[in-house]
């Protein structure tokens, strides 16, 4: 049964198929959504008449018992009815009868799924952000526990000069803030209520978007109703595009620990837990956990494309193209989450190598320290550069291996706290706890 | 139960849930392939002394059991089992013992899943071929019936020349031919045996690798055995590429069917199986299936783009990486068969309006028309050209409407004929019935 | 000359020309923030000793000199001389001698080239604010003159519901402030120190990355050096990602007029000077400016693709590929200014035609106004929708063309004014008035 | 001047530079391909009375007098001219007149620019192949040099089994068969004749399109006229595809100079021409080329993504925002040869490192050598798997280090005759010479 089904039509099985896809299922994680919608709806008719009070008090109750059913994994889309929308208006109807006809006034299927991918959206990036402080914290309390660790830093992949674990770990910490200034420019826009633009061009019913605003707790609304519509699409690109921001942190970390795992570095040891054999050579311990979280991420990176795809060049206005936005999106966020999840436990998990540098082989890291010797004596830098130079040329060159690195940021001077503050600082512009009590409110 | 499971190693179910991620289900798809290369590689162990002549005999009886159960649905991976290739060595080593011991000798899980990966590439791009040859047809079929059917030719969506249905069915038909020559060469990448190449770096047991090629029905061999394993990936992205090529084409007609459908164009018409209606208004009958057909298509566009993802950077050598090449590859081959189903299902049910050039609004059709009038009459072509510019700026031009379009290619001449005779042309170069035969005598 | 030349070495010219390829070319829109980033450091290096009051008094002489020079269009890199960085470490050392050679103490061309990049990219994302800004005035403006005159909304490229250009022009001014949200994501990355990070693992010197951190005006620093050479890449890949978002917006907005401007729309008419003629067709009025405007915009899409490509899987430290990202950002910013531009420049020179809606092909636009009817009366919404679609049936169906849309965002309810609020409001966040106060210090 | 130039406009500067964009400076490179188009196209006009025999001679003579002034590079787009169409024809009426204003008769700049573009297309694949053959060659050669020198084999960047410097170099060059099949595949989209297609919709001129097919060495036509025009991006982005798969074996080949240089794996010594050092570490010897090759070779494979961006959704028949596409086209080419170039250029001046696995940390590499002497020695292989897992427990293992891989593509026999006779049928497919005769007849 079709909302929009003409008594004349026949849909055969195979477009019924390849139009509905895998949109069912996608639609099951929008369900929650979907009821609070439907409360902030029902709510604001009421004030309009076109809901009585007996109507909505009807409603209310109908649409939190619903609410609760999602809740409890009790909710499901019955065979042959199209899309949660569908299903939530159809238990609403088989309770109450013309009530439940007439909660669609003054809303089209469009601004309904809009709303719902809204809401889902904000949820699910506010998952994000928290996964993400997760990993910064196990990486800034790495940092901390290793910052005495020395380790090669490469530049060219050539030896170059010293580095430490406490470097390393603080580094990803503080790259994790860039990530969630893009997820907060993510929020931002998925947290604007685009509800009362129908299909794309508003109502003759004099609704008021600033109540349902209020309601579903967004920061404000999308005002023009072509851009609420218009909206669709660029909220999932710009999920999508910090999501592959936050990928693309996890995929360069996964990939230092592939190196550093790797017989010929030997800088870190992973647990056998994170590690696998192979069918043919019995000494093997593979990093695949490491590997596959850099294939993951990486091809997270491509996702945005696939949006890209979808809505270029399409002229403005609805298309049922956007439908497939769900499915390229949704699944997007659990491959995140888990790989966050894994990188935080990967990381907790590793162990650091100790006194790597007395290697003879790193002799050269240091040569840097030799030039600074010499200016600190007055030489100018650059004639300075040139005589290191030619103490290696002629083997004359001995390391100074006692680092006095002491400036902000640097070996000796992590400043942990400091990103740690700007972390926290990143996060209160998310104002999450205003989103929770509106949405306590209206499922009240 | 893993095959290279070291006794002290407990491996985590979340580390177990990230690792295999979609592969078991990803790997069914595999089983009819692995059963294949198991034979092949069982049939030539034996010639080298590896196996005996009973070991053989027992192997094959088994192994054509196995792929009977494939055939017929009912073959699982097991609960606890990590992969098709494990799977089937289990199930032959209940029933065998030592003898299904044997059969790993000289191979590993790198060439096997490798094998597998190509076998099952060369299978579904025969698919794909299959199917767009069918599309093919009835585009043909389409231009021959609607070759006197006029309809405006637009460049910069601005009113161009005459145009005619033939000529717009036709013109997606020669374009097919361009995606079967990208599938072509998708295909003869697949069409390479990698058994024997081990882990990719060979094996010290005197393999028979021409014997595998010739029993696979491969063109050849990926000689170099680093190569072997490096051709991991470049196969699905040939693959995916060819496959986004026929996706673009698709996809472009699916666009035109958008426009040709919308009222301010009204060239087609869709019957009611292809369209639906509006949640809220009662009179819209949407072209849904040709929308989702274009984004469906250009989707999949942005596929290729995942692979390259996953594999930037990769030295050389296997990682684990790889295995996540198989969900991006494998649901692809189900989507473009899908879209291509419903592309050709789409053309045969469209309606085609008639007499459409009647319209005023179409008279400046005809400009070019006139200009090569007066150009067989002797004026230069420029001169011609300015000429008829005057007289539709002073409103003495009168379109000319009879069409004498005769060369080749052109409204009166189509040439299916020869279009068709290049399509089956580009698809004897597959040679499908070689693979066929191998095939066949192998399982017999 | 290099500043690293060994004396034994000599570079062929085909590695020459490989290696600096277009870095030269590129480099020159750097000068003016080396010279910044010079002063900063030099003025930081006198409060650590490094530098006497007379060296820096002598190097700021020069290095306001050198600014003055390039500002007016005098400054060249000369032949032989590698980079923007030589160049100037060459003029200060010609005239200034020992003094210049000490400038580079405490620093390496890789924190030199990031806070040179830094700089840059955080101007150059200030002027496609500014423009952004503009576009937006022009929107806002024409969607003022507009807002009276109706435009069929479309649904699947299908009549609809009745739009206006009001709304359609202020949509695209609203999904202006969506992309100024993502520049401004781009430009809180930029606006970050990472001078004092050296070669990506800091110095031995006490740098005092504090106070250059305060001259260049920056929001802070990057605190961690591993992270301030690992933004590299990452600040060119948010700024193009901001970019793209722009150019999504224009490349819709493009695609609209394409298509409205076609004869089977005609809603616009476009001036002459905007279209141009064919080489065949002498009625042809092209809408060039448009597709190009479409072209460009669109292709602009992918250039963040182009930096992801060329960091993946790349381990931390730097690597010269960073070079390459030069090229990648810095035409597309001459790209984005100019589409900008061009974009306002096309509005502001469209035509609107009237009436529009009076077409009988357009009466069905008004079918929802006649099921609000009904609802109004009291027919629950689900049975309103299907009398209306039965009278649509029957032919009894007369559109009631009198509109009544008064709700926040609809067509007789722009709310420009919250609109414009809006943009000012993101606009005071990026704090451009301190960033001009602290520059202008630097270079009194 | 303008062909279509109408009177009454005035297009002002701004637009102009914007329509004109950097199409100039590319159409220089179609200068050559344009004259030959012109030629034929000429001599058809001629067979069916549109120029007279004389006309004809006039016409031939002045254009191989204009291109002799394009191989001597004299030949230039005056100020003011749109673009290389219109300067040919400018040149050949400014010398003929009359006879110079009746050679477009029958044609249209579309299908002009879209020959010149196959043409160019063809020529330049044409290079990109021969470049490949010259890399494939010095891999060949540096394989059979280097087939003794054993080189640690990796998988998941562990060490897995012995590999070679012959197996490795060998593996790159079998890589490049596989790029030349994608070559051919874009090459044969690239070799197929689009003149005659006018502006999309033919001509009703009785055009002889097999004899223009013949003149230009074609392999065959585009023969429906809108496929002609629809072929317009797709031979681009074939040829894109194309020159990316070779880019990717390319940057490759580059991560694992680039890796195996490090000072942790040492296993190759870059000559001093292809290193670059340090602004700050006097001991640096950094990879640069290698890097830059990786770079750019990396980039290169993003650019398939902005040809599809252009053509994503635009309907059928010819739009301005095709002229985008030869500044993303022609680039590419002089990249893809350059950087073929210098890899070649690089692997000949590579030094190898000798007797690398004598290190004991490679001891491992010969697990599986162990378990195969025991399955020869009659123990299964699961068991012998097993086995020589607890001797590498137990410390009991000791490495078999005389190695006997002999079988098809394995160390000790790497087939590289077999891999240059795979090349050089691949090469045969091109049929170049037929192409070069035509041409030849042409221009004589």
């Amino acid at each position: 049964m079709k909302l929009w089904q003409k008594e004349n039509t026949v849909t055969s099985e195979k477009i019924e198929r390849f139009t509905v896809g895998r949109d069912r299922e996608m639609d099951l994680h929008l369900a929650e959504f979907d009821v609070l919608g439907n409360l902030a709806h029902a709510t604001m008719l009421e004030t309009i008449g076109l809901l009585t009070s007996d109507d909505l008090t009807a409603l209310k109750a109908e649409l939190i018992e619903i609410y609760a059913q999602i809740q409890q994994g009790d909710f499901v889309i019955e065979e042959g009815v199209e899309d949660v929308h569908s299903q939530v208006e159809l238990m609403l109807t088989r309770k109450l009868g013309d009530i439940g006809k007439k909660i669609h006034s003054g809303r089209s299927r469009n601004d309904q799924v809009l709303v719902d991918m809204k809401l889902y959206t904000r949820d699910r990036l506010f998952q994000v952000v928290q996964a993400t402080e997760k990993l910064f914290d196990v990486l800034i309390s790495k940092s901390e526990e290793h910052k005495n660790d020395l380790l090669p830093g490469y530049t060219h992949l050539q030896i170059a000069m010293p580095s430490s674990f406490g470097l390393w770990f603080g580094a990803y910490a503080e790259g994790l803030i860039d990530d969630v200034i893009q997820l907060n420019a993510a929020y931002r826009l998925a947290n604007r209520n685009p509800l009362g633009s129908g299909a794309g061009y508003g109502s003759s019913f004099p609704l008021n978007r600033t109540l349902t605003t209020a309601l579903l707790g967004f920061e404000g609304m999308h005002h023009n109703v072509v851009y609420a519509q218009m909206s669709r699409g660029r909220t999932e690109q710009a999920a999508l595009t910090a999501i592959s921001s936050v990928a693309a942190t996890v995929s360069r970390l996964a990939m230092d620990v592939c190196l550093y795992n790797s017989q010929n570095f030997s800088f870190i040891v992973l647990p056998d837990d994170l590690t696998t054999g192979s069918s043919i050579m019995p000494h093997k311990k593979n990093p695949d956990v490491a590997e596959l979280l850099r294939a993951k991420t990486n091809r997270m990176k491509a996702l945005p494309m696939e949006i890209t795809m979808v809505l270029s060049n399409l002229p403005s206005g609805y298309h049922r193209d956007m439908q497939l936005l769900k499915e390229i999106l949704m699944p997007a966020f659990d491959e995140i989450l888990d790989c966050l999840d894994i990188a935080a436990f990967m990381l907790e998990n590793i162990k650091v190598k100790q006194n790597l540098l007395i290697d003879a082989k790193y002799d050269l890291l240091f040569s840097v320290e030799r030039v600074n010797e010499l200016v600190i004596n007055g030489v100018p830098f650059r004639d300075a550069y040139r005589q290191v130079g030619a103490e290696i040329g002629d083997g004359s060159y001995a390391a100074p291996r006692e680092l006095k690195h002491t400036h902000e940021g640097s070996i000796g001077n992590l400043q942990n706290d400091l990103i740690k503050g700007r972390m926290d600082n990143e996060l209160t512009r998310f104002e999450f706890d205003k989103v929770k009590v509106a949405l306590a409110n209206l499922t009240a």
